[in-house]
């Protein structure tokens, strides 16, 4: 059972609207186990639609086709659909009647143009929601077409009530899927591949994917097949067996943000952080307070681009501001004293570096950034070199900085059972 | 001059990942009235690659192909290309010798793999951008094919520095396109239709469209024709017009974030900035700290979470928070006095307010918003109440202020000019 989607819209071709239609009918066919071959994005109307349709009637077993069922001279699909496919239009009175009635609730004039909405072809099904958007669904030869409104919101709506069930009843018991997501943050999408290519000859059946989500690799799996406790084993198996071949047991975080990860370790730890930035300007603390309930563990932080705020402050020494540097493992090891000092927190995170684009020297290339995890036991750097524009060092600031106190908290929690 | 895009990836039929390079190049083609007959989305190689390929190159002056270019077994366009196009697979010594060469810089082993990276159809010219992924071009009849890698940053770099370079210049001079997108901070679309709606009368020529994009509306205006002064000639009376209707002169900025904006009016004035959050959780001084440069003006700022960093570090009085409460006009105006005094800036920025889901009460729900702006002259004080998700709370707060800011700012710039 496989099919295919039609988007219309001139705006889509301009690139003035993204299309938000196709991937979410994408999404949930896939969820569904029912495959999709192509997604086709048209102008309003015209030649193209009609040979398109055509097409996909012929080698398809269901399209469905988005936009131009409006009252206004680009809406010019059901015309289009009508003529490529050979049928009549005819004026539906129940819809004609639906129309007036919806108008006359919203306190709207009739207008002759609103005709056309009632305009169906030969054969069509309404597809009524009550109160909002119609479309139609209509037989062809093998193939089932279904015409939805482009409005991403009247378009969920008939696609989840109508479009999904009936297609899912067609397809009859098939099979069902099992899917996992795990983001690898930091890792080259190559060194990713060199370990799963290990593990692919042991694991035929399961179907990966990679997809660089900057700063991230994502890695999807995906399993199908009749039984759905077999398949959740399997991936476990491969999950297990994933986790051998890397050096680190917590690189592969599952697929929720590093924050709410970060967080959910905080919170079992019983410990609360606090976090002092430069080069991210801002961009951990965001991070780290995009989680809700997240003023149980996060004290707060500042934004010290100044010396002088990293001296009245925090409490930078002025010498090393003066001797290593703002952008150096000592005042990044400062920071993060001084931060936890500051906000009377358990952990102190601290990012200092060159975000660029000037600022930088032979020495201290941009993208040169300093992190600093202080802790009741004591305090630690790391030094990186990112590569990239000024948002994307900021980016990968928050990320690395946020997946080292990750996997400090994941490693505290192994001992803390052991 | 009219072409078509393909991309490919089974990830985009799945809908795990959305499409980001046909609507990017959607847009650049349209902004140099290149015409686009439509776009269509593939699974990873196969029949139907090489189908549509041929019906492209049939009707099509330009066709651009994105995707499968990498070296793991999911990557098959070239293969799927060359034989729908009936052309020989070669060896690109130079090619070769690049990857080894990239390969080695970044401490990267070889693996034979790595080969089918250099091979390409006969004809076609590799697109090398330098320390990056290449694509190529290739000459078929007619038309004129371009492939470029899938992942967006690459795609972008090789679009922009060889794909529409070639296409406007083989279009010669055509006509020319004028367009302007303004965005409305927190104007709702349908009363920006109101206004627009009394103008389209008197400019018939001017083409509208409206795009909700959150937490703005935009408004994009295009014009077409022969002379491009005349055509901004229009575009100047067009604007001059819709700020006349509007309440606000300083509604409408120009397509710029609004940081890049109050940046540019913060180093006119040579004013400096400080930023308190609470809800906002540090986003205002991220967005403030992403425009380059932003050291110049920006002192730093603090997230205070807690009424015990509130009182320590912006001085805002217990009783303040005992009786108003740290959600209050009261401390929104404390907040900013304090980090105006902590900086040393000339102005301080505050934002206090419940970004929920949890935290809320019957007198203060959540989305309750309180901003505060001292300066020199003295501080005052505004109250919102949004809707929203967290993160959508936490965008609408760091939006509005900056917005504020905003108009604050230009008047001031405009009293100096008078």
């Amino acid at each position: 059972m496989h099919g295919e989607i039609i988007t219309t819209g001139t705006e889509l071709l301009t690139g003035q609207v993204a299309d938000a239609n196709a991937g979410y009918a994408a999404r949930r066919l896939h969820q569904s186990c029912l495959k999709l071959t192509s997604i086709t994005i048209l102008g309003d109307g015209g030649p193209l639609l009609g040979e398109t349709l055509q097409r996909a009637v012929g080698r398809s077993r269901f399209v469905i086709v988005t936009g131009g069922l409006g009252p206004t001279d680009d809406d010019l699909t059901v015309a289009a659909a009508a003529e490529a496919l050979g049928l009549r239009l005819f004026e539906d009175p129940a819809l004609l009647a639906r129309i007036r009635r919806c108008l006359g609730e919203r306190g709207l004039p009739w207008r002759e143009r609103y005709t056309r909405l009632a305009l169906l072809p030969q054969g069509a099904t309404v597809l009524d929601p009550g109160g909002a958007a119609c479309g139609f669904s209509l037989k062809c030869g093998d193939a089932w077409l279904f015409f939805l409104p482009g409005v991403p919101r009247e378009m969920r709506l008939l696609f989840d009530a109508y479009v999904l069930p009936a297609l899912v009843a067609a397809a009859g018991e098939g099979g069902c899927l099992v899917e996992r997501t795990l983001r690898f943050p930091g890792m080259p999408e190559l060194r990713l591949q060199e370990v799963v290519s290990h593990l692919s000859p042991r694991f035929p059946d399961v179907q990966v994917g990679f997809y660089p989500d900057f700063p991230e690799t994502r890695l999807t799996l995906t399993l199908a097949g009749g039984d759905r406790e077999a398949l959740e084993h399997r991936l476990r198996e491969f999950l297990a067996a994933l986790r051998c071949q890397l050096d680190d047991p917590h690189l592969g975080t599952e697929d929720a943000p590093l924050e709410a990860l970060v967080g959910g370790l905080l919170r079992t730890g019983r410990l609360t952080l606090a976090v002092a930035e430069s080069c991210s300007g801002g961009f951990i603390c965001h991070r780290v307070t995009n989680v809700p309930g997240s003023s149980d563990y996060f004290m707060g932080g500042v934004v010290t681009y100044s010396n002088r705020a990293k001296q009245d402050l925090l409490r930078v020494p002025w010498e090393i501001l003066e001797v290593a540097g703002a952008v150096s493992p000592e005042t990044a090891r400062a920071m993060a004293q001084g931060v936890r000092a500051l906000f009377h927190a358990d952990l102190g995170l601290a990012a200092t570096g060159i975000a660029g684009p000037t600022g930088g020297s032979a020495a201290k290339p941009v993208g040169t950034v300093h992190l600093g995890l202080a802790r009741p036991g004591g305090v630690e750097t790391e030094s990186h070199l990112f590569h990239g524009g000024r948002e994307q060092i900021k980016a990968l600031t928050a990320q690395t900085a946020l997946h080292w106190l990750y996997r400090e908290l994941a490693y505290a929690q192994d001992l803390s059972r052991h």
